[in-house]
């Protein structure tokens, strides 16, 4: 295993990367001479530009896109926090498999490959109003089999999740986290009615009183707290950081599962974009935490890596503006008259 | 020509259309049965419910997708009003041409067949801080050409615009309609300095005093300060709401076009769908104004009907999800629990 200890993994935490500043320069440069005036695709023009300085070239290329989702169970469902059944976690994984799901379609539309990690199904994470959701070492298995599922040859990372009841782990970890307690952080998830609200709302807030004691350490919190999914993303994404891969987070799920990287360090995410703000509650709320602008707002709020499918469309149209238009010399335009 | 007069234009545009409430709420009811909690895929869900209303089929179809730059040049540029030459129009239409341009890029990824018209490129519309800017021939004779441009068996509608001065005619109009003056509508356009915007913003004052007896007739109004390509998108919108055909807006000027319609009878546009809110200065007002919500917002303002061709990506993928996917029972996955 990569990391055998929360200290070797902090310690990777500490391996920053800035991507390739000339490459952005040169995209930048390049903007600048379209037959467009300056600035005037907006952020299609910053996103192609964050391409750039990521994957390295001037002209970026989404030739290979991955769309990684993982799934895992978690223990607080016992506690009636969520709309449906656990089971379901395990039934989306098969409608994955038979190509049924929302972002099959999604997937295949933007040219993205899907690949599905269940992660222990058949072993939920532990309820953690009682007791930790993961101890050291599952924790950091779920991390490692994040960070090992990155592929090779990866123009373009997106991320994913799968897990019933993992609203209620993701608002958990923000509370630690950024304090505000259950009631900055917890929403209606998949569809959860009043009564279903207030069982979530006290399991979050009975979750942090028990562990009070690692709302300091992100990467302690991310154990006792979050869920095998959320590990998982977290080590994609530091996979990604580390190989300089440009990642596209999705919605709530996805930006608190790399919540502990940012409290550790928050150039850790400067190689991912916020695809959405989806319209789980405390999603808005997280992104302006983490200083992160989506590039959507569609009210989306289904998880397993749809919003960020989504925004691989838009990336897809900022690389065919960079890449195919003329510039003004090459198409005899005239430029500003100022 | 189809409308001789202001009248039987007027009388065009009181031939209402409702779309298909059987098929929208097949539509609705097939939403409420695939693999995800109801609701969860947000604007796309509306949007595949809308695009079913218009197309008259439960599972609509996006074979078809057509998208139309009207061109046009103004004689309100005398007055200094863009920062690039008159001149630039024409050279846009042969960069269309050549393939060049973003509407080039982001159509072909779009699926979308381009198609351009350029609207008596050698004959500029009137300075009409002097004269207005056609008289009812000419202005019956775009509106025309746009009507008949809608080409058959067009499953999806797309309107974008090019014309150098256009954004001064787009917010004269708005001003004459809407009333607020220059302060509220003029922007920077393609990226005017702050002495071309106290020009522009003269231009659009001197209009609105020069056609002070226009501004209660929406279409008087449409040729004293408006553009051919104003007129004609205006003309193929009404020709889109008669075909009962979707319809996507794109930003300032594609909106400003259809103004006239909504002064007639707001329901003349319930067959379109606003692309964005771009950068410039009034289109966020002027969507408010028409109870219009954008399905994007990405600092674009470069028209052409790049943000219409962008949302058309957005549409795509609510239809995707909304043919493609499994329902509940076809694929085994448990419902709510309460």
């Amino acid at each position: 295993m990569r990391f055998s200890s929360l200290d070797e993994l902090a310690a990777g935490c500490r391996g920053l990367r800035d991507g390739d500043s000339a490459a952005a320069a040169a995209a930048s440069a390049r903007q600048a001479e379209l037959t467009k005036p300056p600035g005037s695709l907006g952020r299609l023009e910053d996103a192609a530009v964050w391409l750039a300085r990521w994957q390295g070239r001037a002209v970026p290329r989404l030739d290979s896109v991955a769309v990684l989702i993982f799934a895992a169970n978690h223990g607080v469902t016992a506690r009636g926090v969520s709309a449906y059944p656990a089971a379901v976690t395990e039934q989306m994984v098969a409608n994955y498999a038979r190509g049924g799901a929302a972002i099959n379609q999604l997937a295949k539309l933007a040219g993205a490959e899907l690949m599905v990690i269940p992660l222990d199904l058949d072993r939920p994470t532990g309820d953690f109003t009682q007791t930790a959701a993961m101890d050291v070492p599952e924790f950091l298995a779920a991390v490692d089999a994040g960070y090992r599922s990155v592929p090779a040859d990866c123009d373009l990372l997106a991320l994913g999740d799968m897990g019933i009841g993992n609203t209620t782990a993701a608002s958990a970890l923000c509370a630690a986290l950024l304090g505000g307690g259950a009631a900055r952080w917890v929403g209606h998830g998949t569809g959860l009615d009043e009564a279903g609200l207030q069982r979530k709302r006290a399991a979050v807030d009975a979750a942090l009183a028990r562990h009070r004691a690692v709302a300091d350490d992100p990467l302690a919190a991310a154990a006792a707290l979050g869920g095998r999914e959320l590990a998982a993303m977290m080590g994609a994404t530091l996979a990604a950081h580390h190989r300089q891969i440009p990642t596209v987070l999705d919605g709530f799920i996805g930006t608190a599962a790399v919540l502990p990287l940012a409290r550790i360090d928050a150039r850790l995410l400067d190689h991912c974009i916020a695809a959405h703000v989806s319209a789980e509650a405390g999603h808005r709320g997280l992104l302006d935490a983490l200083r992160l602008k989506p590039l959507l707002s569609l009210d989306m709020r289904l998880g397993e890596a749809t919003g960020a499918a989504v925004a691989i469309l838009l990336l897809r149209a900022a690389l065919a503006c960079h890449a195919g238009m003329a510039t003004f010399a090459e198409a005899g335009v005239a430029g500003r008259v100022d």
